[in-house]
């Protein structure tokens, strides 16, 4: 195994001098005032190390990543038959789109673009409060990651509710062919607010850790999920987990990852590690710009791609 | 190691009462007139074990996993320039629909949707005549299987050359965009015979083996690709291989792959094997569907999913 | 000029036989009700002479005929400048259709499809409130009517809005590409009233008098629009009144008409009469079967189609 | 009725000095080299009357009006089982999309859009050979401007064969659900050929004029169609003929109109006049933009809408 410390290092210092490119998010502007040139890197390997570099420690809005832990809850409420209401192909389209919902009657393509994620929120309720809902994916999370300090910043969840339009759409055209069981302003209150999430990149890293490591935690000793969950997570990532430029993060990194509008990337490398990258601007697709750079360095250097050394 | 015979004896053994299951392609009556209940499998690893079992040794029409070498071949040529003509992100709609190359001017989604392999041929001709190319072609495949008796099929590639309209529209439509730099009979010449390759599963194990070896085929100690070629390449397999079932695929079955109509499934394990399976019968995505379940059942038992043990 | 009481009757007498044929809308239970056997039609000419037959003088639910009036009070506060908001062109699609708003970056192809019409009440807003607005639509079509019976059904709205999911998803699309300058709620308020106008056939007959007499109802001697307006509101009714069927209704029937979910459709011959017919059972296309039928008939009969004697 | 030579002088002294707008077409150089500044306006009247300005009587390619002779001709030969073939319905693409055809399963939207004519000429080719058809379509339009003197241009049907990829694609594609009876290179060769012909504004016109006079030919005696197709024709003239630009043509012009993409427009003011306009500028939806305005001017002045007075 190469020096990881070593490697983030040389992956921060080479990317110093383009901190700032890409485009930050700016649709509400919780996500807009962020520092461009802000960027953290950490990762926990299944044997326990943990390296970090920058700003490894700062809280920053993880938004769709949390998909993630919405979905590892969702299937352990409803288990398989989660796929009734959610599909798990690649879109071919816009993260926000409703062409293809559309066509499939309402039914999303997969749980990582907005409509499946909100289908997702509405298994998450299965009948409970939007509270307790809420409550709940927080708990989850800080168990994942063994940090009670994790919160939901209140101001981006507002925000987002106020100018959400477009999953206020996703949601009423899902709920227009049946396809939710909670009123539209339930489920939207959970999406929004686990969207909202804050985290470090090292509380991250932590809370992928189960899935680098068949479905438990080595650091908690907790057991999340069972092996194949893991590995039929990490595949949906590694197809759906960059939108419309999912395959290729694919072909340049080579792992299941999941990106955020607010600029922070999970990646998990089965059997490795689990590795969170942090850089607020964008690439045309929406993914970061120079966390998925930093993650192609990672790979490059460790061998870490699924696809081969 | 689980010993590889067991494991395939048994996938046999139990997919036996299902054989017939499925839908043979019968769009030409060479494809529609095969035995649905024909069954083979073979496994070449990485150390040089091969394994097979049933109809291993009988050839059938390899059709859409030939895409996989005629990339290697024009990423041979071109390079990444390759990718000024084809894109890589999974297509979201049918193998040979024409609506997304619409609306990204005559740009495939992927190489290993018509559209894109048809795009990849234009790339192999390269200046050359159909018959030049197809000779190539022929000949690579030799190469990388280390066996000259494979060829093509002329009454296949007859059949498609006279019913294959779809095929003709798409190609006149990339031209339209100036997006073929050759006239569509001579593309579509060398598209239609690389589709009418014949080949025994154990031929075909043995041709993908350089993917699984980091980019060398190991019993021959040819180098085909480098190893970041070999992952690339195994990455647009996993996230484009099986058209609209990709994502299906990649959860199943965890492995980069790639389909025929005629019921073949190329698949490789990085590090570990490649793996040949054919079966007629066609799910609703046109992916084989007990060969499908054959890879998924592997992979359960051997843990060689790429996505964790 | 034929004996237009002689015609109606005959068109009656010949539709008897066949009342029932169609399918009733069903989404709202207050639809759902209505005796499908039911059929009214009145004829009111530009000389004055007016005949009807069957339940002519039975209200019923005018749902989308509606969005004609509340088009004609947009343009008479907008001007030309409301086609900055919603555009003239048949829209190749379902009635209810989301795709090409997303192509089209939140403009609805024309006013009477339902993200137009959905416009179209925005438009009407102009800064009062949803109380106001619905108020200012019920007297305008009083007004054309010369009727101050005329009322909106009060449980349609009220259906309308618990169930109108798809119609929350079009505005909240609309809005978040801006083009909607009230609250959602406020725009849909607005938009289910209006629907909701349960008017009789003659009633309707009336009011659309103005769009065959050049501008102006020649029984209340009120000018309505100008001429050239008249022209341009016929004209977007014979190319986009009847959703995907308006090429068919030019093609049988020849006449700028509207229809309506409830089974209504209001049809306009220049020069000679506003016509008014009703059976509840919708063709595939959502517009009335026997309505289009009794339409056809009558311009068959009359030479009224403005494409020739 | 108006002084027509006064009013058509008029329109071409206010349109003089705009001549040279919008953008003439240059995919095939016989197009590209026309003089963008021509301009020609020519009026048949029911009653004989004849009046032309400008370049009335030089020849220009009439493109895509050729197709309201072919579906006269396709409907002559096949009745209403044409319509088996293709619809009659506003397209809501471009004029050569080939999205709508693949949700149709290679069914046009209407006789006037590419699709929809490659599949007309395939109805006109009816067994027989290209040549034959070409002949009987060249001898039809002949016959009915009773003008022996109009020809194809062979230059612009040579070229547009060899450069009509997407011609090519889409009669393809319909080839490929069976919606074609003869070989596509024969269809083709109908359709480039009947492309071509080329006409002056007072052949056209003369040519148009069976549907403003109910079917018959005033000026020769004769009859052409029944009073009821020639109807039909005008409606689809109505709701298609301008392509993704017919509801704005019926809005500002009011009249039955097909364009060509040489500039030319046939419009149909039933019961009074043919009129032919050539101007080669286009607009943005590929219509004669100087022509379209003329024509509104004309029936501005002339109160010929069909839409009222």
């Amino acid at each position: 195994m190469a020096d990881l410390q070593a490697i983030v290092d040389e992956i921060h210092e080479k990317l110093t001098p383009r901190l700032g490119e890409g485009k930050v998010a700016d649709y509400i502007p919780q996500l807009a005032h962020v520092d461009p040139k802000k960027f953290g890197m950490a990762i926990v390997t299944v044997d326990g190390e943990m390296v970090k570099v920058g700003d490894a420690d700062l809280p920053f809005s993880i938004q769709s990543i949390s998909k993630v832990f919405t979905l590892t809850l969702a299937l352990g409420k409803h288990g398989e038959t989660t796929w009734n209401r959610v599909g798990r192909e690649p879109s071919g389209s816009a993260f926000n789109s409703i062409v293809q919902l559309e066509h499939e009657e309402g039914k999303p393509r997969n749980p990582f673009i907005n409509a499946g994620a909100i289908a997702v929120s509405d298994l998450v309720l299965a009948g409970h409060t939007p509270r307790e809902a809420i409550g709940e994916i927080v708990r989850f999370v800080r168990y994942l990651a063994d940090d009670d300090a994790i919160a939901i910043d209140p101001a981006v969840a507002k925000s987002e509710q106020a100018t959400g339009y477009r999953n206020f759409a996703l949601a009423n055209f899902m709920r227009s062919f049946g396809k939710l069981d909670h009123p539209v302003e339930h489920v939207l209150g959970v999406y929004f607010h686990h969207c909202a999430l804050a985290m470090t990149c090292m509380q991250l890293a932590r809370s992928g850790l189960f899935l680098a490591a068949s479905g438990s935690n080595p650091l908690t000793g907790h057991t999340v999920v069972s092996k194949q969950r893991a590995r039929r997570i990490n595949a949906l990532m590694l197809t759906c987990g960059h939108y419309d430029g999912s395959g290729d993060f694919a072909y340049r990194v080579g792992l299941p990852g999941k990106s955020g509008v607010g600029g922070g990337i999970l990646a998990v490398a089965p059997g490795r590690a689990s590795v969170a990258v942090w850089s607020p601007g964008l690439n045309h697709n929406g993914n970061s710009l120079l966390g998925s750079l930093a993650l192609e360095m990672l790979t490059a250097r460790t061998g870490w791609s699924v696809f081969g050394l």
